[in-house]
């Protein structure tokens, strides 16, 4: 395998908006300052190890069209050697500074128990090496719980807690690993925390593990003095039929029932999202509402489409409304942007994973630019602060106060004898709004 | 206005399977013994007024096709006790035990605060002697915060506070009259407690404001000695594009958020849970599992279409998996089967109403018989305790009991060095078992 | 009534886009040359009747919220004038050179026949009137055949032939008006021919009568002399369950049926193609290879909401997807940009009826200016043309040319034992260009 | 590998509803006449080689989970003998009369056109041997023209012309071997005839070189005298963003286009009519009226996922409404119910094969008894008859007859000036109706 996979592509670099090019950022300056901060401290972006390395181009209904060097063979030390090798060259030659991974993402197939720590280990040394020789950061590791036929019945859910205590040894090498890598965050996605027929499920006794499990991870965490995030990415079906961690609601309804409203925040994937019959920015929306707001996993569903396709984004509209959810928020503190997202089976050249990354890349930087001036601007702000300003003075305090009741209110209608004012909510005045940026 | 509205139509009986005539019962008995229970005991049926005598059969494409006497002019009182008296004239017709209605299905139009008291307490006193007259309860009231123009930006989630105190006006007396009336419960369905758009709505705030509602009627509820449930009913969005009540375990969270949990539990309309993304079975199995079962909304939506289209139940096989989950949560205790549906825009003849009820009726006892064979059977629960049965044993206590961590189960993997034997989850033998009742 | 329902508001202008007015059109220059034509020319944008002036904001939760003067009594001559002329006065402010109609959209109620024919009649007297005295040009007529209860089961495809007699005195009526009032086509939506439950209804006689009677729409057209185009515009369904013009693919189907495939044209709404699995531009892209491109109702929908939300179109995104096929088209002949959109129903006030308009036209006008940029740079067809290239050369004809058979097509591969050429399908890379404009 | 894959299994009986076996007919008596002719004649069920023996239980995330002893190596010639083996075995075992298969299903893997030809040849000799030792019949054939990466962007759709060369080599081979092993019929399902992104495809081109593709293959049928139907298989998308041959009604349109509505026929899936956004009723009835019902692909998916899951039929409701139109239709004529169904991934043991094959087929085999009942009791269909009776009269005739215009059916209505009398369409009565048998 050639030392650098992607020899011929030089690396990317900001050129503005003249750029001809085709490979250039035109909008991601990193260094650009932006609402106080450098584009790149904003954004924080990171790359996946399984979208852009493992996937082999396959799908449902064929195989693998990518035939990169280390898909050709068994999945040896050498083939997840040379595929790490691979991507620091990709995260480097992007100037992206963080990375994701699945445990069994960045090392060769394992057989058994010792196999799987043994091989893992050293996976990790070698990871730690690339991360400074390529000057890159790990945004967070996980492990992953659902791709292996002894998670066909989830791991944390399973039936047999012999899997259960499987995924327990994965989880514990894979938080460790992410600590000794300096990892940002620590995530779990439920790949198969749900079920396929309920005829066969107790429901309550599944949700009752998974709680047991996550807190077993949060107090681990504690122990070993990792200070980074515990996040979990909801999703609501697929592989399963239902996925238990469906939305940010539903999550922060699970973690609340378990105590651990305070200890893990959500990784919101747009993908997800649209599939639970949410907007992208309703997911950060909500999470900011409900203070658990964590990272983001940065994708496109098609909407036409009812599974996860995992498309780049590319809609600048989008990414606006999602920037401005997410500078609301304050921004990332742990989290950033990883792109959660596949070149399409027919992209099969490796090329093509620097137009879908630079691409992205742009859209989000774009989107943070108009968001940062929409905020600037104040127009919108101040909009909705006034359209509920009356909650704010005298009646607002009367109605639902600290004293209120529902007879105080209630006795409030009657003296006054009043028939509310019916107020424009101005949606399409605020869509053109936004439009302007 | 004539008498008896429905004078042409005889009171419908039980006639076994045998049945000959188009309108009769011919598995709902309500005497006859179901583990160990009256069939009437066990659904407690409940007809709406809103959808059987309120929509004039009018959608968003056309107007009304019914023509009732009491739609031919205004709302005045007249029309509102005509409307009544049809309708308990439909319930005992029926033989339907419980009804439920909003305020103002029941009353004259008001057009402000007083006339709206005036005319409730008119038709309440009406409601009081109707039940007696008919012999008929009151399985939930509720007030209709929703179709008024004053709250087109939500009732406890309207930016105007003052539209949040006639909100208040409106529960209090409803509240007031379902206590009054020996309701078994008080629903309230968030109609418009949601957004149309995200750009004009302070999502945080407009959820503090439904948490300190749902308080407050909590609250009243205890103060003038209501002993029924308090119901929330979750709908995933229609006529907002979100609603916040958006499914069962959304609505958890919201309750642990304002700490509810103990005192709202939810009333499940299948329509409702189809268009969240999941099973009618999944939601009654959710709040089983959450605690907070308490009512069921019956009708079934159209999977090829993307809106409530409240049909009457029509299927023995989906309402057996209904009925299942209803036994194992040990049935109703205030809750009932409240018919939350309408005859199609073209049912426009009165005897569509009884063609309607009665069709439902007897998919639901259908659903009851079979579903309590299955219980009496033993082999689907017995299947299912087998499959979680490791968790029982000492392996489970290891992995995942009181003492355990993650430690302690990562090691336990290590030191059996076990792989994780794969079991058939029998999807398609449980339904076939299913299939044979 | 006031003499001008909109006295308040200017007429809209062209500012540029540095203009500060929310009112002005930034992009919308009608006399700017794209393309080698005005604008104005290209986009041909037409306003609704029903939309902006008949539904009062009412949905199926809730009643109307506007309360326009023409809305506050009976649906009489002077309330149906007063509408006319606020119509009119939105046209001309808006500056827009077309309306569209219902024949019930711009009339008084009607009881009967003869009452329709003379209400209808009066109607139309002052339609050419008003486009006299406000410059003002019709895009197209319709008739309504679904509104009105006799409709329920459908106008053409009803099982009572009384009521298909109804709709044909509607067209005929309808068609003639168009003719007279010099509109450039004449459309119909099928509101209701499509059904309920396929249990009641005889889908192949349904078909056949809907085929005649647009056989006997085209006849007429001939006979009258009138030369517009003859459109079907399809949806899926809602209010049906099913509707028979579910997209443009299956009104082609129905064309061939019937022989009508040169004689009727598609009239493509963005939020029905959405609903039918579509997007906008692939049904622009479908009526453009099958022969049958006509006109478009701009509008979207709500990829969240499962219903026809006919919101005001928004995306520049997606506007510049659907202008290049409009241009790849050859642009319009008859056919405009007709907003088939209604203001939110909290979006009360007249001025948000101007706000939806122009951030709808510039959105639209930008739409063209990036898809005619796109297309002068030629880039993306190129790609295009060159991924086919094949086709052209001599194995395109040895294996599909007018010699060729699936034995001479075989026997290419088994001589030339090839394997064909994996090529990159540069998804990322041409969604990275359009981004680009 | 054993002489007999399924040796633990003894051959399904049918034993009546009393059996106490799991895995025995309680419903499908093959010799049990149904409205004159035995259930094996009307059903002429069929399984498939992939669903049931080549898909070894993987999805996207996850790997197989089967581990049948074909599945362990390479698939070479001997691997493919054990799964034909086996594959017979569970046919007969199963006393299902046909089988169906997809070239690449039935052969080891091939890495050239050379090496394709002659796997495949040695496949179908095996193949015709057991055929005849045990007593089993072909129900289709088919070449799978999307699994191989050379398939990737389509295959007569492909923009490669080589590609078209490849698949009518793999064409012609399959239609001649299925000619030889006396097929009922030849079909088409155009896995990837469709596209990922409208931006790099030519749409109109595409659909032309499909026709011609198909022209070619009718062609060739009518050249080597196979008499057996040639069908094609709708599915909306799934792997491809869009597929071309969406549904019924669109492949209609496709066939008119290219003069072939006369030589092909639909091959109808359940789960991919509800991914379309139809019943799999609706599917049947519109391929009845339209002439053009061939065969179906029995399956469900699930309304709550939006991708194709495969399962096994398990609704008899729904059955009974497909059965109600495949009768009407008059049944099969060379076409059959092939179960194009998958065992769930967590159902990895061989019973599982029979557990889903029995109850489906017992589930079709109730479907046809009630329908059969609800035809031979008549009233459904007395019921549609009179609903449409007026167009047998004078009024139809004089409406629509083939002397009317929309002149005279307007007069008509003018002269009589009379009020379409309302008449309920019944939904609800006929829904109970079926709900009785």
């Amino acid at each position: 395998m050639s030392a650098d996979f992607f020899a011929d592509i030089p690396t990317i670099q900001f050129q503005g908006t003249d750029a001809t090019d085709e490979l250039a950022y035109r909008y991601y300056d990193k260094n650009r300052m932006v609402l106080g901060k450098r584009m790149e401290d904003h954004l924080r972006f990171a790359i996946c190890f399984w979208h852009s390395f493992c996937w082999p181009g396959s799908d449902v209904f064929g195989g693998g069209t990518f035939n990169r060097p280390w898909h050709a063979g068994a999945n040896d030390s050498a083939a997840a050697a040379a595929k790490r090798a691979a991507a620091f060259s990709l995260f480097e030659k992007l100037d992206v500074p963080f990375y994701t991974f699945h445990d069994i993402d960045v090392m060769a197939e394992a057989n058994d128990v010792a196999d799987h720590r043994r091989l893992f280990a050293e996976a990790v040394d070698d990871l730690e090496r690339l991360q400074s020789a390529h000057g890159r950061k790990l945004l967070w590791g996980t492990a992953n719980l659902f791709s292996h036929p002894r998670y066909a019945a989830g791991a944390a859910t399973s039936p047999d807690p012999e899997v259960f205590a499987w995924a327990a040894m994965q989880v514990r090498d894979a938080i460790e690993a992410t600590h000794r890598l300096g990892g940002a965050n620590y995530v779990l996605w439920g790949g198969r925390e749900g079920y396929d027929t309920i005829l066969n499920t107790d429901l309550g006794q599944e949700l009752d593990h998974f709680g047991r499990f996550l807190s077993m991870v949060v107090e681990h965490k504690h122990k070993i003095g990792f200070t980074g995030a515990i996040l979990i990415e909801p999703k609501p079906h697929e592989p399963t039929k239902h996925q238990y961690d469906f939305d940010t609601a539903t999550v922060y309804g699970f973690l609340k029932r378990y105590g651990l409203e305070d200890e893990v925040r959500v990784n919101i994937e747009a993908n997800h999202a649209t599939l639970s019959g949410h907007t992208f920015e309703h997911e950060i929306a909500m999470s900011r509402a409900l203070g658990v707001f964590g990272s983001i996993d940065a994708n496109r569903g098609d909407p036409q489409n009812g599974w996860d396709t995992d498309q780049f984004p590319n809609s600048v509209e989008e990414l606006t409304l999602a920037m401005i959810e997410i500078l609301r928020a304050g921004g990332f503190t742990t989290g950033g942007f990883n792109f959660d997202a596949k070149v399409r089976r027919q992209s099969m050249e490796p090329i093509d994973l620097f137009h879908g990354h630079v691409g992205a890349i742009d859209v989000v930087a774009r989107g943070l630019l108009r968001a940062a001036a929409i905020i600037e601007d104040g127009r919108l702000d101040a909009f909705v602060a006034d359209r509920y300003a009356g909650w704010n003075g005298p009646v607002g305090q009367s109605v639902a106060g600290p004293a209120a009741t529902l007879e105080s209110a209630a006795d409030y209608a009657i003296a006054k004898a009043f028939t509310p004012k019916a107020r424009s909510g101005r949606q399409e005045m605020l869509e053109n709004l936004i439009n302007r940026f």
